[in-house]
């Protein structure tokens, strides 16, 4: 029902899953008379988020209006004909890219439902750690999930509260979930945010001309010309009601019980935007600090220091000023990628790397080469990196990784692969890991270089300041879903397939 | 995120909404190889019932598996590609022209629920009269629905149930629903069809190859070469359920309080296919008796018998071997005609009439011709056509119409205009009609004129036969949600807007 | 680079190449405000003359413009800004169904040129039987030929004329061309129209509001509401010119020999609509008379006379008029029947004839039919058809077919099979094609009884009245291409493949 | 007839036309048997030199095919279904930004012609200086053309040449060609590759598995991994010829008057894909050398160099390496930008600028920042970019340029803006170009820096080293057209208008 998706982007042409995914970015204002071209323009901003669908939620004062797409955002909700079918003052928007669910256009978000006391459509990025749980217990007493998106959990558990108030409704609903998320939801006057009690997940308060804009990262605000006002704190729900007066009120409620935040380390290290501020720190700047420890903790003697794009460029640019060696950018990235780049035969195949990345000859042939990357999931792309630039004529070629190794699976909204698969769990030692890249000489950043790099200071490991399970196993929150067998196939929450 | 239908159908191409619309068409098989193939076929030959869109749902032993897709059963699932989704040897479909809801895809049956009990699938013909109703009910306790369909009332009643089986879950939701309506369900074992009380819509039962078959018209059962078994009789649920030795146990029960059927007049005077059995009487034979009880009724001096293109052809015939006028094909259809014929100027909207037919000028100039039409419905189309046949020369143009004036509104599933737009409630006599379409004469076929036809015998005041209320003004039924003014504004079912 | 067509027709769902296909359908205009919309509509009515794609040229007094698409007119040329982008009062348009030439769009008419004096562009029906000679000998000194069209030919031959006006130059070019042709030319000021020195192809000449139309057939002329003037004649081209002061200057020349007209009898027994005029004479008329023919030469003790439809239904309404036997509809046709009905399994492929025709049981159980059909190629679909009413419980079937036995091959634009394959050349008698097809009797009208039905008159053997090849082998022209041998494989005219 | 394009691209999101736009990429390989796959591949690494349309033309020993579309390389060249289209061991493709000719898919290249001798296809990059008036030459003695691009008139002056070999043929006909190009052409045997007189446009050799590939730049050979030869020599014609036995032959002719090399320098400025090497100089590397000259002729005192991505990128790493002064992401480039992002409301206009880049705060917020720059053509997106940098917090903004002010149109195949567009031209002196801009100093690099940077060596005035008319108005052919006034409407080539 949809045709496909015809982008190249830099995850989605991974031909051997070698890179970790980040599930979705929000987007929401509320009282703007340009609100849907505002989140259209803030989901564009948040497109390094979640390439799959995107869709937005409307009010006009009288109905909801609902647009969901396969792809970009740009593909669709630049259209003024897509734009013109979402009126109104109040939205909210999702981009994706799917962690549990298929990709389906019913799994697309912002979910809608008609309860009693109107209308209510809510989106989240994260992933709810009880939420298979929950879903077999309300289907147990009537319910019907017409997804397989753990958001329509929520949608139903509004659905029943007792209480009357839609905001008394969503803070029962979000009380029983268990995981990371940042999540918006709206009705015909409300525009409510909530994070999750440990803060996992990115969400920040900005504000247009006076009207409260919520979104993943600050980078959405800065599209839209809008002021950061501040991050939604862990664990708290903010509420934004439209008055008669055509004021707007806002409410900051903390429902669950007050721990210190945890914000996740990977948005830091892969995930967020470089121009955003995450928890208050820039992220570029702590991608900077990355290179320079890693720098500091494993220095060697190069010619010349290229980062693999574009990841790894910031830490890159730091290890070259730490080290005084000359950053030059030795590999060229081909901006024409995309998904279509379907691989005819087999003799294609080999050119996988080649079709993204290509070696700058010039700069790489009888020099040795340090290259900087920002993580390594399962190093198959490395193992092509290295040979590429091996095949242009570097003498040496040593690896640096800006961030620990990675053990663990995530469940808070990033799509990892299969623990055996990591390249960490495959081979004992870093000797090992060296020799199968076929790497020069291998090292990562140590976990406190990489705290000391966003946060300033060493891992406290009574009271960790960030969450970092994937590095350590250090999981921040209960794992209801996984301890309680629940999940006995999680590839199948539903009974009904459906093509996307 | 459906590309426009691009077919061109004699109902669709209505430029002035004069025609009646019928809903849908149900086919259903349990226990054939090729469950699905033979749905697309059985859709096929149901084409008739409604173009705006169909689905399949099949179960393959382990998981269901859905497609729905906007246009003709053509357009997609003869691709081999679409059929392979639908693997399993159980299988609903369902066509689909909307009378409720807007055409947005997830108003698109069969409609599907996971139950705690397992999945379930419902597709049906018609239209509950106590449908919006029930469905605040149900939102007020909790539910929350995805569609406008009012077939998704049914499921929640069927999740809602306290009975543990499904046969009896679905039971106990249709006992609550009051309208008219030939219904499919399927579960992973169990192939369930039900007639409303009444018999208002029309549903058959074949057998191919052993294995059941249900199916709106006896025409879906020839074209996969089926063999007709018997009509679901009114009020009738026949339960078939695969039996773990492979055999298919068959279930027949009586929930409702019987009451003499009485079928819907409109499948024999305009829906049902000509080459169709409703309920045991051939469409085709039912129309030439209309024409020949018309030229018994209302004889014209004439030269020259000539069709309305299709639906008056067999009253044509019966009303020229009546009157020993010859039947002529004076007006020819052009079979291109389709739904993408955009008017782009007022020009061009002039040739409405003629873009889908045209006189033939040889047949008609100089003639004394009697048009046989099979209904008026707003009029506007014979005021073009007679016309047109004036334009090729003809000296007079009687019109016969081989039913009743149409007075009164449908609840069962039939699209009928406003009543205030209907030809017969704007004009006081039929002379004043006559005078409006420009015809030389006019007369319809007297209401026992037409239940001779249809049954041998004229309407019994005290207990007619046939479902006759457009006509007559007797409804069959109660009409809950008209008489409890819940349908305030009935075209608002949902407080979202979304795009087909 | 052309979405593939979705449209269901009669000619094309033809499972087994079973029908003959005509080429194609021409429509101009000059002098006419709104003549792009007035040519879409003339060849909306000229569909049934060809499917697979459709063009038109317009002229808005200082450029030309041009559209072309794969499908039917409505699926295109109704769209507001598709007319848009054909503005002018000048447009000639053709709808094709390819003979020769593959189904790229680069072949699709009208072609155009920039000659030196201006620009041209050319469209016609037919085929000229030294195409491909001339190709060859252009070739040679220099031509690049674009299209695998035999119209660019004729495009090349005016381009290297040595005469100055385009008139001239354009009588150049066709004096030199052999075959069966309607041609119709526009430059900037002028509309030409051209038929072939025996009249082949229809061709008429219209007027609307005062400015001259020329057409294949009349319906185009009725669609439109244009007044019917006369047919262009034999040999005969019309040169109509937009003079300085806004009047319209016709002028008509004869620059062949004069010889008798022959029509294509073909156009009469198959190819245009029943209510268009052909030559003067009511195409539906001339099937009648067949029919009546019919039912004189090859009378039948039956029960009803039943059509193949749609080709075979005026005949069969003469028929039934001659033998007093009761005319039915005893099959119906599915009007949702197209090209996309893919079969996707050997078991579908069974259904074929069942898809596009269903069996009116209730007129045929129990009786003896007589089923009457325009004409018989390879016989393939009547051995269905029979069988299917004899499945419906025919006591006897009876085939009468309203045209000869064909045995020849057509070079003037009928697409037909290899002679081998044609029935009357596959089996010796009448007896082992009755056998074949499974019918109980088989007549077919004889060449005298088809000629009295169109023309009034016996076949004149020494000066036969019309083009009858497929029946008798006698060819009207020269055939230089086949008897030069210049077609060695005549299936690649072309070096070059394109998807079409 | 072509779905819109849906990618986004830093050329084409082009909102004021501030960039200028080179036209075409060629490739062609001879012998091998994945000609076409590899054809594909090496147009995907040269994308960046148009991204409008692609075609590839091969020939499988009998017949030639062709496969043409709009759009980009990877989104129909690389599924299997449309490779499959192109068997064969020999190809030629083109990828083309249209700077002459309408974007209709007539124009597409590569072009082909059936003539005596054989078919041939041409391919080329570049323009003739002398193309219209060698078109309206050809029309006046009778030749058709069929696209608007000035490829197709040396198909003509191929076809019409009395040579008997098609090598003859072919530089029969470039010896009448005046311009800048690199051209491909293919016939059954022969590849052959030929460059301008000048040499303006690059065209290098490559070998792969023994076999001959010409390209337009290096890293087309680097993807399919195949070896550096040389480059085409200026005036050069390679013809590489299949051989009955097998192998292949060379031979290099030079049929124009030797004169010294030109290279366009464009190429090095902004064209060339960083990794090339062209005319055997590093793009990368030269592109270093002029920020490293920059930073020397214009030194400027600040905190960090930002590029303007991604052109300035390796300019600003060079006058970073040569300042001293840090190398930042001061500006961030959104990757998902592209040509659908089309803007509905005024309001969305001012996003612009915003939709592609966005400031990365940290390392801009109370900054003084170089940006550094490969040119400025209208000066339009400096303003957006300027001001961007401002709002972000930056205390000075400067602006560097790593080439001189353009003054003058180019005719070699680079779309320039009319010249009073340019801002050189807009604003007398450095200082008013300062202003409007609103940088706090702007510098651009000298002619000989930028010689030096390229070449080693300063401009040498009598004979130029490089082509270099944007910035001097010394051209280094004649230009026909323009002085012969053949160009009144340079933009109407055509009479003829055609929906792309």
């Amino acid at each position: 029902m949809e045709s496909p998706v015809t982008h190249w982007n830099d995850d989605d042409f991974d031909l051997n899953g070698d890179t970790l995914h980040e599930e979705c970015g929000v987007f929401g204002i509320l009282g703007h008379g340009d609100a849907s071209t505002l989140t259209a323009l803030g989901l564009h901003a948040l497109q390094h988020r979640g390439q799959e669908a995107a869709g937005i939620v409307s009010f006009d004062g009288r109905q909801f209006h609902q647009e969901k797409h396969m792809g970009l955002v740009g593909d669709h909700y630049t259209d003024p004909a897509v734009l013109a079918k979402l009126p109104g003052n109040i939205a909210i928007g999702h981009t994706r890219y799917s962690t549990t669910g298929e990709v389906a256009l019913r799994n697309v978000q912002p979910l809608f439902a008609e309860l009693e006391v109107g209308g209510i459509a809510i989106a989240h990025n994260g992933n709810f750690t009880n939420g298979l749980t929950l879903r077999r217990q309300i289907i147990a007493t009537g319910a019907i999930c017409q997804s397989t998106s753990d958001s329509e959990v929520v949608l139903h558990l509004i659905a029943r509260s007792r209480h009357s108030s839609s905001t008394d409704r969503f803070i029962d609903a979000i009380r029983q979930m268990e995981g990371g998320y940042a999540m918006l939801a709206m009705t015909r006057t409300k525009l409510i945010a909530a994070r999750d009690p440990v803060g996992i997940r990115p969400l920040v308060m900005g504000e247009l001309d006076g009207k409260p804009i919520f979104c993943s990262e600050t980078c959405a605000l800065d599209i839209v010309g809008a002021k950061y006002v501040r991050d939604v704190e862990n664990g708290e729900v903010i509420i934004c009601e439209m008055q008669p007066d055509g004021s707007i009120s806002i409410e900051e409620r903390k429902p669950a019980r007050p721990v210190p935040e945890r914000p996740c380390l990977f948005e830091y290290v892969y995930f967020a935007r470089p121009d955003s501020m995450v928890s208050g720190r820039s992220v570029y700047t702590a991608r900077k600090n990355m290179g320079i420890n890693l720098a500091k903790e494993s220095p060697v003697d190069a010619d010349v220091v290229v980062p693999v794009p574009d990841g790894g460029t910031p830490a890159a640019i730091g290890f070259a000023q730490q080290s005084g060696i000359p950053f030059e950018l030795g590999i060229i990235r081909n901006h024409y990628v995309g998904r279509t780049f379907i691989e005819p035969t087999q003799q294609i195949r080999a050119f996988g790397v080649r079709l993204k990345h290509s070696a700058n000859r010039a700069e790489i042939a009888g020099k040795r080469v340090v290259l900087v990357d920002d993580s390594i999931v399962r190093g198959t792309t490395s193992v092509k990196i290295i040979q590429m630039i091996r095949d242009a004529g570097a003498t040496e070629v040593h690896i640096r990784v800006a961030s620990p190794m990675i053990f663990h699976s995530d469940y808070y909204g990033i799509d990892t692969p299969d623990p055996d698969k990591l390249l960490a769990n495959q081979y004992g030692d870093l000797d090992a890991m060296c020799r199968y890249i076929g790497a020069d000489s291998l090292a990562f950043l140590s976990i406190d270089g990489l705290y000391q790099a966003v946060g300033g200071e060493k891992r406290n490991p009574k009271a960790p300041q960030f969450t970092d399970h994937y590095f350590t196993g250090d999981y921040p929150t209960q794992l209801t879903d996984l301890h309680g067998r629940t999940m006995s196939d999680p590839k199948q929450i539903s009974l009904l397939k459906e093509a996307g």
